[in-house]
Parts: C-alpha cells; sequence; structure tokens
C-alpha cells in the first residue's frame, strides 16, 4: 500500500478501472464494506483520508472531529486498499478557495436545512477528490443518503465520468448504524441510540398500514424516540428518493409509494453528538 | 473531421495530447488562431460550438446570438480540427441543472457586475465540457480577460487536470478586437467601434507619465470613449491581473505596476452591441 500526502497523485492508469472510496477516516466496519465492495469491482482500490473544513459549520465538531491516521492506516493495509491518499489542509486549499460547486433543491431540506453550507462543502471537496483521483467508480455508503443523492446529482448535472455506487450502512448488532462519531457517546447515550434504527424499523413496518399517512408515520417516529430520555430531535423527515422533495403531511403514504421510494431519515442529538440514519421504503427489491 | 452531436463524446484518448477550443461558434480569425495554437501544441484538437444559454441573463442576446453552423463547420474543417462537439441544448441541460460552479471575487467586477449570473453560467458549462472532453490542455482568448481569471480560479482551486493556455486578441486592422457580435454592428457603429482600442492604447502610452493615477487613466479612456457619439459606456475599469481586485482611484499607477500587471478593460454599448476590449499594461513581456 502507498500513502500518497501531496499533489500531485500519481496513479497507475493502465493497470485497469480505478475505484475509489472516499472517507474522513476513523475507520470502522462501514467503510472496510466500501472497500471490500470497490475491491471486488475495480482493479486498482483508492482511499482518501480527509477531513473537510469546509463541509463544517461553525460551532461543529471540526476541531473534535475524531482522528487516527496511524490505526486508519493499518485497517486500510489490512483490507487491502492499494493507495491512500491523505493530503493536509493545506495541500488540499493552499489559498482561502473562491470556487464552490453547489447543488440545489436535493440539499434543502433534511441535514442541509440543519446545517447551512455543509452540501456546499461536500460537493466542492468531492469534485476535487475526483479531479486529483480520476476514479472510474466511487463508493458513497447509504448512511448519508442525502449525500448520496447530493453526488448523484451532481454528478449527472456536471457530466462528471465517475459511477457513483451507493452501498447499504452497516450496522451494530443492536442496530446503530456505524459511524465515526459513535466514539463519543457516554455509555448512557450509547445504550438509548439503537432507538433511533429501532424508530425507522416500526415505521418501515407500520408504512403498509391502510390510511397511513406521511405525518403519522413521522410523528410514529418521533413518538418512539421520545421513548429515549437522552434523545434530542434535529429532525425526523419522510422524502421522496432521490429527489428528497417533501410531500404533504397529509398525503397517503400508499399514494406516495406508488410513485417511487421514500426516504425515512432523521438526525437526533445525544449530548453533544448528533447522529443521523434513514430507511428506504419501497425500494424494489 | 469527425462531428460529434450526442453523449458520450468518443475521442482517441491513445493518440497524444488533447487540445481543446471551446466556442460559441459564429467563427472568426479569432478562433481560427486558438485553433492554430492547440494544432501546434497538441496531437488532437477538439473544438465544441455551443451557445450556451445558462450564460445569458434576462434580456440578454441569447436568442439573437449570431450563428452559422454550417459555415462554421467549413471553417473547422478547413482550420485542421479533428473532432467538433456541437450538442444542442437538449443533450447538455437534459434536466433542470440544480448544481452551480460559482468563483467568488474575480467575478464581482467589470463584466461579473454588469451582468450578474453570467460567470456562474461559463463557469458550470466550461466545468462540464472539460468532463466531457477531458482535454489536456484548453486554450481561451484574452479578449475575456476576465473569462481567462476565472476559468484559471476555478482550474486551480477544483484541480482541474487541465493546463489553459490564454491567446492574445486578435484585431481589424483599425484596431477593433475579433468578435461575432461585431456583425450585428450598423456601418456608422462599425466606423466608430475602433474608438474603443484607441483608448486602450492611449492609456498604454500615457500610463508610464510620472503622477499617472489609476483614476486619471480610467478618465482618459472615458474621454477618448466620449468623442465616439455612439459609443455608451458600461463600464471602464483598471484591475490588478489576474486577481482582478480594483485599486482606488488615487493610486499612482507605477506604484500598482511594481506589485504587477494591471488591466484596463471596458465594456462599451454601440446600439443593441455591448462590446468589449481590454489591454495589459506593465506585463512582462
Amino acid at each position: 500500500m502507498q500513502v500518497i500526502r501531496k499533489l500531485p497523485v500519481s496513479l497507475p492508469r493502465d493497470r485497469g478501472t480505478i475505484g475509489f472510496v472516499p472517507t474522513m477516516g476513523y475507520l470502522h466496519e462501514g467503510h472496510l464494506s466500501l472497500i471490500r465492495r470497490c475491491r471486488s469491482e475495480c482493479d486498482v482500490t483508492v482511499m482518501s483520508i480527509f477531513v473537510n473544513p469546509l463541509q463544517f459549520g461553525p460551532g461543529e465538531d471540526y476541531d473534535t472531529y475524531p482522528r487516527d491516521e496511524k490505526r486508519d492506516l493499518e485497517m486500510a493495509e489490512k483490507a487491502g486498499v492499494d493507495y491512500v491518499f491523505m493530503p493536509d489542509v493545506q495541500t488540499m486549499y493552499p489559498r482561502k478557495p473562491l470556487t464552490k460547486v453547489s447543488v440545489s433543491k436535493v440539499t434543502e431540506r433534511l441535514c442541509g436545512a440543519s446545517r447551512p453550507g455543509h452540501f456546499d462543502g461536500v460537493a466542492t471537496v468531492v469534485t476535487k477528490l475526483f479531479n486529483l483521483i480520476r476514479p472510474d467508480r466511487a463508493y458513497f455508503g447509504l448512511k448519508d443518503a442525502q449525500q448520496v443523492a447530493v453526488i448523484r446529482q451532481m454528478v449527472d448535472d456536471l457530466n462528471i465520468p465517475v459511477t457513483i455506487v451507493p452501498c447499504p450502512t452497516v450496522r451494530e448488532s443492536d442496530g446503530l448504524a456505524l459511524s465515526s462519531r459513535n466514539v463519543r457517546l457516554s455509555p448512557e447515550e450509547r445504550k438509548q441510540a439503537p432507538v433511533l434504527y429501532e424508530s425507522l424499523r416500526l415505521a418501515e413496518r407500520r408504512a403498509a398500514e391502510p390510511g397511513m399517512t406521511v405525518g403519522q408515520l413521522k410523528s410514529l417516529i418521533t413518538e418512539h424516540i421520545g421513548t429515549a430520555p437522552l434523545a434530542v430531535i434535529d429532525y425526523v423527515e419522510v422524502a421522496r428518493f432521490p429527489s428528497l422533495e417533501t410531500p404533504e403531511d397529509g398525503v397517503p403514504l400508499s399514494e406516495e409509494l406508488a410513485n417511487g421510494p421514500l426516504l425515512a431519515a432523521l438526525a437526533v442529538k445525544f449530548g453533544q453528538t448528533r447522529l443521523i440514519d434513514n430507511i428506504l421504503l419501497g425500494e424494489r427489491a
């Protein structure tokens, strides 16, 4: 495995398809599942590790975002990554960047509403990474479903020659979605955090009930999260996927699902730690 | 010569470097000079012809922008272009685009101030064309000096793997900068239009006078344009190049020029036709 810290990024362009797994490091099984998928589909596997300041707002956790370079490199090596691109901030942003890639509509609800500018930062850094790595395929976890929707929209709109491969969320045995931020949960918060996925599974089971509306489904989720005393809801939303348009509360779910899948998505804070999760309803198998 | 109208754009990627000349068609000697430069430096020459609706504001001349597909193709063929990419609007924008590439600062003055959104449209379509063509080098005329500054900034900021080659403005024998829009000038407007370059040359000659300030230079240009009765000034500016920051009027030119080149730039309307021109002062030869 080769570690690249400076530009240019020199990769072998004659050894077949290049697969790319962009990450912010502090690797967990979710990242490893992306690497496995990438290795099974591509000839060369490139991972990037970069905590991108551009996608953190003021007061967000850029400074305290968990980092462990040594452990990450060991895990990447063991997972069979061929190249790790691990730039510092100065390498990625040698001057104050004046250029921004922004996606409208898809970024207006859910995390986009709670974190203004976040998805501009994501779209901009992903564009930079795609230009540096020039991969054939890039792998993203569906835990960040809105991120997947934003990047697909951007790739379509800008004719970026990369195939986006969305991959399923990986979970702990009690259902908690893997996240680098989970390490920040206190023991009691950790104990309560599985309520998020429980509420989404509850929504999934009850989505088919006759007469169930979008608003009722959101209420079910909200109420179930309320059973965890430490949970503070940021948002609970039901949105069309991948457009992320949000239907009116009164609309029957069956009507919506006839037109395509819906994303039930939530963001909940436990103490200082903001967790997100989601589930796709009515997805064709 | 091969004409490509639909996606994907298939180009030979094993025949050496690919050079790219993006245009809005209605070709003139300025475009041909870009093609010649491209052919002398690259193995494959690709030209695009696309009048990009995104970079025209409401009330601007998108509908009346001069077009002549047949003549353009004949000229491109004769000039030795290998591939012409000539998409229709539906091919470039199959859906309403939600993604925008925008550059701040560099776009705020000069044409950016007169044409809000123009450079977002330019940056976005150039990003799309670069992603479709994937050239090694791309050729732009310095008549659109701000466009060159914007695209260089964008390429730097987004790590786009393309070398931008700025090329000198080509002029009629009386000094008028070549532009597809020149055909729209009435005989009398055409007769007066050389006043633009005259005023810039005057500025160039007098820039070295002791005590000359930025403001005085702008006044000289403005006054000389005033000698043409049909000329209506949109702007006359002196700006640092390529940052396009504009120094205060009272600053001595000599002081500014010690720090780098200055761009004297103007936009002037003759009837419905808006012409731009510029000259670089203090450029190192």
